[in-house]
């Protein structure tokens, strides 16, 4: 049957990227991977999540393994609610919204708020799945220009252009450039975002990842106060999820607001999966109650710094200048650019075949920029994994250069292939 | 903030429905609930399900804690490939999406097929959350005329009228009404269907809940058959869960359908959730594994069976002529038609001061019918409730009843209002 003619208009010219097809081969035993943005499935704490799963089924099991409310188990909400309250505003359960997984609470505030053509603010580049989640209902995206402090100065006054419906940013260790907003440039996003009367969404997933250097406050907690009647006053609409943290197959994350915008993103969750399974969300709780996140949070600390560290000290080891990288201090993943005659897409394909993978940043940005860049992830592959795989990337690279050669300044070219190790 | 000025057109009108905010008291515990649609919580599988984690976490906790396939983890595609191949077509692991619970399927089901404005066939009543999900993206329903044996024939000519871009219905015990459609009628469906090339959604959630009778084929079945080169060639797409058979709370569900249908449903999973909880997906695989689910079945057919029974027989007793009811062959609801004079809904304040919950049958109706219909859950209350709940609805008819008094003839009132056992 030829299901194309039935297809909706805005789904028909939905394509699986060809990326995405690429990266299929990325899981293959031998391939190192720099490409997912998994978390290193050596630190899962299974020992503690079998003793959650007993504890659950043992004390609950009728709750647990039921249908649930669509906003999430009251307990949970609770907790979080506890948890980021801070002295000057109280949050409480109407202002916590349990979502399957943050991918879901993007979803969800597509369908709440985007009509259309509605424009949304975002850094460049940005996350890619929130720009699949809102180019369904018809968001419009417009490019805040950033740099490695993140946003701009220049750029935080386009929230108080007209006609921008909601702004969207990644604070800590941005996925894929794995840059921090300076605090001046929080406080400034805040009172801007205020000023405007717009809502940020604020996207937290790597927040607790931090390397170096001291915690930052979140945008949302320089926005939020208490208003009339001790009820939270807030514009920015806070995401987080247990994905990074915890485990990331139990698909729990939040969305953090003010109460009419829970009830109204509880209103489509309800029509998108009724719940999330409350198998998980009892699960997480368990852990959480159990202190099994303030263990797990120094360990992953000192796991990923470690990898991180090795990753620089490849990247620093195997390639020349002209190739430039950013440094984050915290989250999964860095970004290389490479001189401006390479194409990272057009690499892959001989990345593939010499067993390392890579996301190509193009697909990030949002104007054709970035053809020269390549995200790595820096979590899941093991310390091991991290100098040779970036061997073999740096020998790809050579490689691609020795085929622009022709087109090069020699002296600056010979620099360049002698320090991959190349012949 | 004024955030209604913020929201979406199409989600601006998303209100919580009054009947929803009045069902929230149905949890209390004095409350005999014939509200919701839940299974019985004593007969969940909890020894099972509690061996099941603990072999998973044993044996693969790296794969099953971690990120997995949109389309959902390949083990459990390929068992539900395996149960719904039938001699005549043979599925492959292509054929199957898993979806957070059968709600993702009907929501991703909206957003890839409909454009706003787009005709959909209904039975009428018809399942509310599908109107939910199929509503957003701007689906425009026309109702099937149904009698007890489901939809009647001559609304089985519909799907041949232009411009219908999909047909909804549930031919095995029904909710809301838990009638089931006859295989004539089914044959006849599937053959339009494929006339007329236009998709069947065929939502089996009580499939296998099946209390009377023999087990009537499929409209997938009838349909499906094998097309060139061995692939499936189906007009319709199934649509199952382990929900009411197995755990609700893992929420697990699947579509089945043809390869291009579920790489498309693939495509607006990865942008509502990613992937659907893979601990859960475990979970499920190794409880049917295990054979749980060919244990749990008959446990549940021969504990809902008495529970249908005893609403069967409670009805009898309680109600005078002028009320009638469906008597549904499985599944977890039956309907009551009061005498038209009644308002359901109107009742349903009184009913709750009473101590029992229904859920007012208008909702489920496209065109404001089924204002005098109720509809009962009987799975979940106990076998000592229902008669007692069926009791408190009597009483809360008969008052009612006498409220119309003046109007109605009061030999016919007489009767009817002796029967429910009130002065």
């Amino acid at each position: 049957m030829n299901w194309n003619r039935l297809f909706a208009q805005r789904t028909a010219r939905m394509r699986s990227s060809s990326i995405r097809e690429l990266l299929k081969v990325a899981s293959q035993p031998d391939m190192i991977s720099f490409a997912g943005g998994l978390p290193d499935p050596e630190l899962f704490p299974v020992a503690e999540t079998r003793e959650a799963a007993e504890r659950v089924l043992g004390r609950a099991p009728a709750s647990a393994l039921q249908y649930s409310e669509t906003e999430g188990i009251p307990a949970l909400r609770e907790w979080l609610a506890a948890r980021f309250s801070r002295p000057h505003f109280r949050l409480e359960r109407e202002n916590v919204l349990i979502t399957s997984g943050s991918q879901q609470a993007l979803d969800l505030i597509g369908r709440v708020f985007l009509d259309p053509g509605d424009r949304v603010l975002v850094e460049n580049p940005t996350y890619l799945a929130m720009l699949s989640a809102w180019r369904l209902p018809g968001g419009a995206f417009t490019a805040m220009p950033a740099d490695k402090d993140g946003l701009r100065a220049d750029a935080l006054e386009a929230p108080t252009r007209a006609g921008v419906k909601l702004v969207y940013a990644v604070p800590d260790f941005q996925n894929p450039q794995g840059t921090t907003l300076s605090e001046e440039r929080r406080r400034r996003l805040a009172a801007l975002i205020r000023a405007a009367d717009r809502p940020l969404v604020e996207d937290t997933p790597y927040r607790e990842l931090r390397y170096d250097g001291s915690r930052l406050p979140s945008v949302f907690e320089l926005d939020a106060r208490t208003g009339p009647q001790g009820r939270l006053d807030a514009r920015v609409l806070q995401l987080g999820t247990f994905s990074k943290v915890l485990v990331p197959g139990l698909r729990v994350g939040w969305v953090i607001a003010e109460s009419p915008v829970i009830e109204k993103l509880a209103l489509a969750k309800q029509a998108a999966d009724l719940h999330t399974s409350t198998f998980c969300q009892y699960l997480a709780l368990e852990l959480v109650r159990a202190g099994v996140l303030e263990r797990q949070l120094p360990r992953l600390r000192t796991a990923y710094r470690g990898k991180r560290d090795a990753m620089l000290q490849a990247l620093a080891d195997v390639f020349p200048a002209g190739v430039e990288w950013t440094r984050p201090a915290g989250g999964m993943f860095l970004m290389v650019t490479l001189p401006e005659d390479l194409d990272a897409r057009a690499l892959l394909p001989a990345a593939l075949e010499h067993k390392v993978a890579f996301v190509p940043g193009e697909d990030f940005h949002l104007d054709g920029r970035g053809r020269n860049t390549m995200r790595l992830n820096f979590s899941r592959p093991s310390r091991d994994q991290i100098p040779e795989g970036v061997r073999r990337l740096g020998a790809v690279v050579a490689d691609a250069r020795a085929q622009n050669r022709g087109r090069l300044d020699p002296a600056d070219d010979r620099a360049f292939h002698a320090t991959c190790g190349l012949p």
